[in-house]
C-alpha cells in the first residue's frame, strides 16, 4: 500500500473524514514551509466544526479517549500535508512532535497519550515516521480540547 | 511604511518604548542565529524591569489584556530582531510562534489570546508575518507573566 | 579539558551516571537528525530505571532539587549526543532548549530551574552552549517528573 492509501485506510478505521477543507485563520496559517522544512500548527481533535475529544485526561477522557485524540491530530496534520504537497511521498521525515496533554492534577501517562499519534505516524511514513517527540501536561487547551500537538518535518 | 515605521508606530498605540537594554542571561541568550535560522528565547510581556501583564487568563486578566500581553511578547522579539539584524527587511519568513497562556482550568481562549500575536506580526510584516502557530495553556509562567512566546524566524 | 571529559566530570560531581542504554520506544527515537540539525526528544531526570526527581516545584520539591532535575536532562541529552556523534566536538551550537517545569499554581522561578540546565550546557560546550531558552510552568509531566527539556542542536 502507498502511504495514501494507507491513510486513507486508517481514516476509515477511525470513522473520520479529513477531506474536508480545514480552517485558516487570516494572520497565520496551519502550515508553513521553509526551504525543506515544514512546520505545522498546533492541530487540536477537530472534525469539520467538531472538538471531537474535550476535557482532562485522568478526570473526564480515558486513556484510549486520549489516544484517539492524539491519532486524530496526527491524521489533520498530515491531510494537511497532503494537500499541500500533492503526495505524501514527498514526506522525507517526520522531525519533531510536541504533544500537550490536558491533565489532571494526578495524570502522569502524558507519554502513553503521544503513543497514539506516534503509532500513526509509523503506520503511515514507516522508518520516515520515526520522530524525536516531546510530552507535555498542560492544564488548558483551545477549546477545551484533550490533546493538541505541533509538528516540525522534513520534504524533498 | 517600512516595516521599521511600522514597528515604532505600533510602539507608540501600545504605549510603551522597546529600545531599551534586553537583558541578556550569562549561560542563554535571547537570540541564537544558525545559518538563515533564528531561534528566539520565550518573550514576556515585560518593560523594562516590570512584567506589565502578570496572573491568569479567566481569574486575574481579562481577554483584552491577554491580547496587549501578546502583542508586547511579539514587540519585544521584534526588537531583538531589529537590534541583531540592523534591519528588519532582513526578515524572510516567521516560521512558528509558540504561546504560552496563563490559564484558569476553565479558560479555553488561548487561540484568542494568540491573535493579538498574529496582528502585530501580520501588521510589520505582511506575507512574511504570517506564521504557524500553537497555543498551550500553561498553569504558570515566568515572574508570573501571563503570556509568553518563542520564535522561529527564517532571514536572508 | 575537553568536552568530553567536562561531561564525566560533571556526571562525577553529580553522583549519577549516564553510561547505560537509554531506552527507546519503537515508533519514536530519542534523537533524528535532519541535515545538520538534530532534535532530542523531551528528558525528564531518568537514570536508569528510576525518574530520581518528582513531583511539582513549589510543593513537593525545592529551587535546588528543581535545578538538579534540569541538570540531569540535559546530561541524558548530551549521552544521547555523544553515542550518536562519537564525540561532542561535533557540536556546533546548541539552539534552543524548552524547559518544562511542574509547578505549583504560586511557583514562577521557572527561568531559575532553567538555570540549571544552561549552567551545564554552557561549562561543557562554552560559546557553542550558549543557547535561546523558554522557561514554561507545566501541570503536570510524563512519570510525575520534575522537570522535561527537549533540544534542537546544530551539529557539522
Amino acid at each position: 500500500m502507498t502511504r495514501e492509501e494507507r491513510f486513507h485506510q486508517i481514516a476509515k478505521e477511525l470513522g473520520y473524514s479529513f477531506d474536508g477543507e480545514i480552517k485558516v485563520g487570516g494572520n497565520y496559517s496551519p502550515l508553513v514551509q521553509h526551504q525543506d522544512t515544514i512546520y505545522i500548527s498546533g492541530q487540536i481533535p477537530r472534525v469539520g466544526n467538531d472538538v471531537v475529544i474535550q476535557g482532562a485526561l485522568g478526570a473526564d477522557v480515558t486513556l484510549e479517549a486520549g489516544q484517539m485524540a492524539a491519532k486524530i491530530c496526527v491524521m489533520r496534520a498530515i491531510a494537511l500535508l497532503l494537500k499541500h504537497l500533492g503526495s505524501l511521498d514527498r514526506v522525507q521525515k517526520i522531525l519533531r512532535i510536541s504533544v500537550y496533554v490536558q491533565s489532571s492534577a494526578s495524570f502522569t501517562q502524558q507519554s502513553e497519550v503521544s503513543d497514539g499519534a506516534s503509532e500513526v505516524l509509523h503506520s503511515i511514513f514507516c522508518d520516515a515516521g520515526v520522530h524525536s517527540r516531546t510530552s507535555v501536561g498542560a492544564f488548558q487547551l483551545p477549546k477545551n480540547a484533550s490533546v493538541e500537538i505541533d509538528f516540525v518535518v522534513a520534504v524533498d
